[in-house]
């Protein structure tokens, strides 16, 4: 099968592989439908050094071609989205909806399980990963349920971790395809004010459409000082940090009120960061949030996809086929793309 | 009047001062009755540098002498409780109960206001920072009031900032007097098991006294260790953390289950620390806390304490005169003494 392999910083290629096969009666092997590329995919795009080999992909939907003898919730021909993480379903992490903390389970693209960008995957533990969608393969809502795997669930865990509710006032920090769907999220939770920082103004626009009530392009001080007069000078006691890069990280201390919540879904690309007194105890800031459970989330967001009563795959602004994932990369490192589509 | 001033690290002395006056009609003069040393005046017993001059003090009960003309709530002759910091009681943050962010209030010893280790102290801000005791300055239970100004406030912010409750599994790291109040914190709220991560063996009985199910003395990854054998090898949802020093971050990362809080009320000795993929974010931490609003917190512990339900007041293992002050610093900093109190 052909697949995509990452060999150092702003080296990707597809290459054919051997096909994937089932290992345990626990597998299920998934034709890919469509897959995409990740934000968080840039981060090995800038820095991962050469030598290394890296299969790449973590969110796809495809159909399921074959089953191991303990499979039971999937069969033959079901469409399936897979989150990012793969989980069992039934350890004390996974009943409580921590997928990504499961006692036994991993992640795509490392550890002998390969990724999504790529024609097929060996699903493990496919009874605790995978999420039967009723469509067929040709449905105009892939796009939708393909933010399922991650993006969407990612957005939707930032506000969850945060406590977004109704009449809140939330900042979201970043105005990349996570930070979209955090505003989606907070808005779908009820949130009042809306405050997405991003400075391209086509991602902001579909910001405003996903609910953002309001838009600060400007970064650091100035940017800090804008949400400040838009929250009666307080800051927002909830604040969505949708990037991972420390100067965001920054940011979203400098506009979260005395007593509110940081919280954090961009996989951060530091550390260390400032904790101490002048950040985040002398204001009783709490900092939460991290990998987003997305298998916790997709029964619950499914139905507003699957209704139309939401939108997000709108973020998907570019649709490629699978040969041309080098170049989907490139496309939304150059920032020409908010995200990359890969329909197989 | 006699007050203690700090000149440099080490270097602390009772020196005659003039009596304080009322500036403002919101303030009142307070004369100290009971006054003690806190494990933060530590800090900068520790690394204070020579030439500087600093009140000191921060905890006080004391019987109100003259009120300026606003005062309401309280009234010359009242025995008087004063929490760490000075608040108005009617801003947003005093109304949530966060007086330590108050938009008018501030810190004792510090911007022309006096130290509790002293003979009387000028509070800005009578009506929303004082708390009338029901009981009369020669009371037994002085020392456990004394508690409410900081340090089981303190302590009781941590375990209200973990969202302590019944059944929980609780780690406290740290054996000082705030580590000994978030365990009775803990377990007035309901916790079910408390581990008492400390290696004094006189302060641990204490906290055993105060509820600790378990006591772990040893410290870094022998420590670790121990608290994942006594939680089933996940480590504890709610661990507290009263120290400050950045090993005791550390040690309280390496003890909280996936998906747990981490909720400081340590002063934090550091301005960086880990917050990464390996630390909070890959397993979903949740840090929280920082300064306690103590005030808020008087009128809900006090009276346990005045029938007696709970004895915090066993943490001042020592009583000195103001005068002797300077030993008490000394005493506490050389562990001779847990907590030291001053009577006047």
């Amino acid at each position: 099968m052909r697949a995509t392999f990452m060999y150092g910083a702003g080296d990707v290629r597809v290459e054919t592989v051997p096909d994937p096969v089932l290992r345990q009666p626990t597998d299920a092997l998934v034709r890919v439908v469509t897959s995409c590329i990740c934000g968080s995919d840039l981060h090995p795009y800038h820095s991962m050094p050469a030598g290394e080999t890296r299969p790449m992909g973590h969110e796809f939907i495809g159909v399921v071609e074959e089953t191991g003898s303990q499979v039971s919730t999937v069969k033959r021909g079901d469409l399936v989205i897979a989150p990012f993480a793969w989980s069992d379903g039934t350890c004390e992490f996974c009943r409580e909806g921590l997928q990504t903390s499961c006692l036994h389970g991993g992640f795509w693209a490392r550890d002998g399980i390969g990724g999504g960008q790529a024609e097929a995957v060996r699903v493990p533990l496919a009874d605790g990963t995978l999420v039967k969608a009723p469509v067929g393969e040709d449905s105009d809502l892939l796009p939708g349920l393909l933010t399922l795997s991650d993006v969407y669930g990612t957005g939707f865990h930032a506000a969850k971790c945060a406590n977004v509710g109704p009449g809140d006032a939330v900042v979201v920090v970043g105005d990349g395809a996570v930070g979209l769907m955090a505003v989606l999220s907070a808005s779908r939770l009820g949130a009042e004010q809306i405050i997405l920082m991003g400075r391209h103004k086509d991602r902001t626009d579909l910001g405003r459409e996903f609910g953002a009530t309001d838009v600060v392009a400007e970064r650091g001080e100035e940017g800090i000082a804008k949400v400040r007069e838009l929250t009666g000078g307080r800051g927002a006691r909830k604040v969505l940090e949708a990037v991972g890069h420390l100067p965001a990280y920054e940011q979203a201390i400098g506009v979260v009120r005395p007593g509110g919540v940081v919280s954090r879904v961009g996989v951060p690309q530091y550390d260390t960061a400032p904790v101490g007194f002048t950040s985040l105890f002398g204001p009783n800031i709490t900092l939460t949030g991290g990998p987003a459970p997305a298998r916790a989330y997709i029964e619950q967001l499914m139905p507003a996809v699957l209704d139309g009563t939401v939108q997000p795959g709108k973020v998907f602004d570019r649709a490629i086929g699978l040969e041309q994932t080098p170049d989907g990369y490139r496309a939304m490192d150059d920032r020409e793309a908010l995200k990359v589509l890969i329909r197989l």
